[in-house]
């Protein structure tokens, strides 16, 4: 069988913005063990999209709220019979954690924007091919260091950003976590659903479908239009696709 | 003993997008044949980092009289004694069949211009973290097609530049073997030389120097300031550098 392809749809704007940060931290811890300089230019263009991204949004303000959201939510549950306290308490810790680290860290992404390396190259990699040796040759020393240097520097960014990484994971895998749905039936290419104070679509979709789902929405109700990748394909009339809401 | 860095500097506009070109297709060059998804996002990345250039530039134009330039350079060869002439015919040839390709191509980057799902995802690239799964639903499918597909695909998009990437390289061959040069002494950490009628210099300098170069000129001059990598550290007064003019 061959399998799903998740889609992910967030319906606020927080949420949104920390897809496109776990995103990006993704693709640092992909390519920041390998050992090829394309692979580092890479690394370069992903961390100065997502200290763009920091330096634009209060991402720290905005996971510190969302946290404690979700502290009120897991402390509803304390004292209901049916749920295992043990485990209640050990999240809420590992939460309390994260809260103490974010709250605690520098402004998210503030250590690396004032790293005098990282400073002076970053400009030029918004121009198309502008990280050439001739545009910035300290870059082209760097990329030529031994790997253990380069390895070393990177290692030391990225620890900079470890209060975001383990907070954003910890809120996005509980937020997954909490995801309520199962398979639907789509007719003619369309569906519809209310979604009561809902932050994030999950959507499980067969690629032999040949379709890619286009979605609209707010926390309250999401509307889904699926459609052919291939423009000379037809949507089949009816479709199962997994639909869940966090 | 270490192995030298390679540096090289433009001296005019030309051989400067020449450059940026070159680093980007070896950019290309290097990912589309990887497998994992975070590589072709890269992909993306250079190749619409290419398209920008070839849309704001008049390449093929440019390419096909340097390419015209440097045939009429190698006719002078023609009966001079010392000259292998079947080695320059041969040249002759090869440099003439770049010509053709070149002419006969449409405007570089017009038929990836032209590709519907290329231009439907492109925009978005230019976003920080534009390309993620809800952004680009679309490219999520891609990314998540068979391995063979997605080659297959980058094959073809590739395939489109080849009169350019062929010519390119082969000019930038000929210009890069006709370097004259030699091993120059750096006194107080600057340089500066006559070139008559040059457009690259190429410097070969030990990473264990600790020094970069930052150069400026033009065709007929240029300068070569030695800066620090680190700001620690000083320039020596005497330093051994591979200069070399094409």
């Amino acid at each position: 069988m061959t399998s799903l392809t998740l889609y992910e749809h967030p319906l606020n704007e927080q949420v949104r913005i920390y897809l496109r940060l776990e995103y990006l931290l993704s693709q640092l811890d992909e390519v920041s063990g390998l050992s090829a300089p394309c692979h580092h230019i890479q690394f370069f263009r992903s961390l100065f999209d997502l200290l763009e991204i920091l330096d634009q949004v209060q991402v720290k303000a905005d996971l510190a709220k969302d946290l404690d959201k979700l502290k009120k939510k897991l402390k509803a549950w304390t004292d209901v019979p049916q749920v295992d306290q043990g485990q209640l308490n050990q999240l809420l810790n590992q939460l309390a954690a994260h809260q103490r680290a974010v709250l605690q860290a520098k402004r998210f992404g503030q250590a690396l924007k004032e790293d005098r390396f990282l400073t002076s190259i970053k400009q030029r990699f918004s121009i198309p091919g502008g990280s050439c040796s001739f545009d910035l040759p300290n870059f082209h020393y760097w990329l030529h260091q031994p790997l253990a240097a380069r390895q070393s520097a990177i290692q030391t960014w990225m620890e900079t950003l470890a209060p975001l990484r383990h907070a954003l994971a910890f809120w996005l895998q509980l937020t997954r976590e909490s995801a309520h749905g199962g398979t639907a039936t789509i007719q003619q290419g369309f569906y519809q659903q209310e979604a009561d104070g809902a932050c994030l679509i999950r959507l499980k979709i067969s690629p032999d479908l040949g379709v890619y789902p286009l979605v609209s929405g707010h926390k309250n109700r999401f509307a889904i239009r699926f459609m052919p990748f291939d423009d000379d394909h037809e949507v089949a009339d009816n479709m199962s696709v997994h639909i869940s809401v966090c």
